[in-house]
């Protein structure tokens, strides 16, 4: 979005009309400059990056109110699980044509959540391409020196929690693509608008990134499957994990698919785009999470606990049989 | 490149395998964590950020090494120009397929302009895409705290400075594309080759960076075009300027394709993909500027005078005639 990024005019006034407004940041100097300027005043920078593209991401046929918001949300996201606050972000538009109504929308979308959420544009490019549209975003967050929350300090002991429901988006994505949850609800619209929703606007628990900072012990946000993002913590801390499968909330609707046998519970936990926060904490510091969460208004579900050993994660149901996970993620690729 | 963003496992020992060994920072997590840490110890931190698509801004015959080249160094000619030195980048890269034969000299040529310019693989994403690849950077920098040179200092009396020479790039895409460049120089393969090369591997100029910020009222690089980077940085500073044309910094090649009228040296002026550092300073300065590029190699060339008014940057021939610029920049669009 930097001058020096725009090839030509074309560029500048499509920057100048759309996303200058979005630029409240000093430090973005009104996007006339080749570059930004962070101001750290001591803290950690805490830099994410998160790209989604048409057709694998995102529908082609997705309103660009929602792709905005995606786009942005996703690495939000990412911040509220290392415990940090957000700090602006950049923004990397691949463009096949520069169309008002999807401009317009896109920009305005993109400006509301920024402001909801404190992350002002810092700056960006806008190119263009003759393939599927592409929005990369740089998120950046601040934290006091040292106290990022990473993937590696789960011990034996911690309770591992998640916020709000598992599963909501991959039924989304469902109810989009005509599948079974579509056809299961073709008389509840209402449920199936609400699944939707939360396939296309995730929505970041950065609310709760005091919390996670002060009282996680490792934190990671679900993106790619409960399942398959709990692998991939506890190889990380070097541990295994005991996941009570009827303690992973869910949604009603996501529930009652479940007990009609529409979709396995197995395939909710390893479905993507859930953008919630999985961390674990020793049980007080877990209560004072779940306080947290419960102060801010959101649900904080303790799940399971992280033990040793270096084996797979094992999901038990209400007998305490082992359910045989055959996929743990969503996969793009 | 975090294994949050990674979708599975696919994407997961693509990273392992070709971009861990480029996360040499310990911000970096060796790219097992969701997000960076970037500290700050202090100072300013300059983002800037920049795609490239191919078919647009390189060609799909471009060997991948240049392109992973360019990818990194039009981000570091962004900071050089800023007067701040490389801190690290983010890296988002848009594939179609995860081909050894491409992604190993991409990776390669990557970690070693890394270390070259000193600017580490923090973190990124890949993603898969039907389209065009896509590689985009988010790079940082550091600066002491305010001191980041903008476009806005420039003022009357300052000289224009440029590094190294103008035009070579344009050339180099003239040459690949079999245009007038490619026919003059159909005997000289060198001179050939290294116009190429500097349309596939830009030379930033970070050497220079200090001294830009110790000295430079103004400062930008320029990617689309001198002339119409200079129009930029006069609009952003409120001021005009005076470039004598003739002393514009050519290569040989360059020099001798005028010369024979092979192409107009408002071709030049015009043409993109230059990277070299415009910028502007007061006489004592410039002169200062002049003497720290000697000591480093490198060229740098005073081309005029800003001068009061807010009418467009005037180019003068060898009499003292403005030339007619009926083109000020590349533009991708």
């Amino acid at each position: 979005m930097t001058q020096d990024n725009s090839r030509a005019s074309a560029e500048d006034s499509l920057i100048a009309r759309y996303f200058k407004p979005l630029a409240t940041d000093p430090g973005a100097f009104g996007l006339v400059d080749d570059a930004a300027v962070l101001s750290s005043s001591g803290d950690d920078i805490v830099v994410t990056t998160d790209a989604i593209v048409e057709g694998v991401h995102y529908l082609a046929s997705d309103p660009p109110d929602t792709i905005a918001r995606k786009a942005l949300r996703v690495n939000l996201s990412d911040l509220a699980a290392k415990g940090a606050m957000p700090a602006g972000f950049v923004l990397t538009l691949a463009l096949r044509s520069k169309e008002d109504a999807w401009l317009r929308p896109f920009a305005d979308a993109l400006g509301e959540d920024a402001r909801e959420f404190a992350c002002p544009l810092l700056g960006g490019d806008t190119v263009s391409t003759p393939g599927p549209q592409m929005v990369s975003i740089t998120a950046f967050g601040r934290i006091p020196q040292g106290r990022m929350v990473g993937r590696t300090g789960a011990r034996p002991g911690d309770r591992i929690l998640v916020t709000g429901t598992i599963g909501d988006a991959a039924l989304g994505l469902d109810v989009l693509k005509g599948g079974a949850a579509a056809m299961a609800l073709a008389s509840s619209p209402a449920a199936k608008e609400a699944l939707v929703a939360r396939y296309r606007v995730p929505q970041p628990r950065n609310v709760l990134a005091p919390a996670v900072r002060d009282h996680a012990s490792a934190a990671m946000d679900v993106s790619d499957g409960l399942a398959g993002d709990l692998v991939k913590l506890c190889a990380a801390s070097g541990v295994s994990a005991s996941v009570e499968v009827a303690s992973v909330p869910l949604s009603a609707a996501a529930a009652s698919l479940v007990a009609r046998n529409v979709v396995g519970i197995e395939t909710l936990l390893a479905g993507g785009d859930d953008y919630e926060v999985l961390c674990t904490a020793p049980p007080a510091q877990a209560d004072a999470l779940i306080a947290a969460g419960r102060a801010a208004g959101l649900a904080v579900a303790a799940i399971g606990t992280i033990v040793a050993g270096k084996e797979r994660p094992r999901f038990l149901d209400g007998q305490g049989q082992e359910l045989a996970l055959t996929r743990l993620s969503y996969s793009h690729f």
